[in-house]
């Protein structure tokens, strides 16, 4: 059973840009464009371990995603949940399925693939219109 | 002077979503695509004080923004910043301003105008591509 409502499984399903938040070991929130993969349980996310996000997350697991609709705006979904666990990538695999989903005409691996990462997320709470 | 770089001040001039991720109480980040406006120094935001995000950014007045251009995705500008002061907005007078902006046509003064206030950010930090 996914928490994810029916009517907005799409958001998901299509290669839309999300807006993850994240909170900075100040407080601060953080936001940012990210490609990102869903399997009907976890989200899935590519980054790597020299980025600030990544600071972020290993000290508070707690995100949220918010994506909206580019030919309704008005119509988003907002998926918070928890940074489950952080798989190693070094072999860009990952990355080079997201690279896919997005249609990113690019050499693979990319340079920073040594320090490459997979977030992978439970969905905790939805908020959507 | 302001911070926002002029390479991407386009971002904040046309009538985009940003997702703007805010702090609950409990520390859990919160996303939510926004309506906004820029006066060249300061970041406006209509919400009301009957929802969650007032509740946030009462207790935790940092908050950051993130936009990306729908025609060139890669291309986005996320604005950190701190809610300097909530303004009542019980007239409507910010909020048709901003359905203005947006294209939204809608009868106004929307129903929940008694409640409606506007946030006034001054942004202190950014980052982009």
């Amino acid at each position: 059973m996914s928490i994810i409502p029916d009517s907005h499984t799409d958001l998901l399903d299509r290669p839309l840009f999300g807006h993850l938040g994240t909170v900075r070991d100040d407080g601060e929130p953080q936001v940012n464009p990210m490609w990102f993969a869903f399997d009907g349980e976890f989200l899935r996310f590519t980054n790597t371990t020299t980025r600030r996000k990544y600071r972020n997350v290993t000290a508070e697991p707690r995100i949220s995603l918010s994506i909206n609709d580019p030919d309704q705006p008005y119509r988003y979904l907002e998926v918070r949940g928890v940074v489950e666990r952080i798989e190693p990538d070094t072999e860009g695999v990952f990355f080079a399925e997201l690279a896919n989903r997005y249609r990113l005409d690019m050499a693979l691996p990319p340079g920073d693939v040594e320090h490459r990462v997979v977030y992978v997320v439970r969905p905790t709470a939805v908020s959507y219109q």
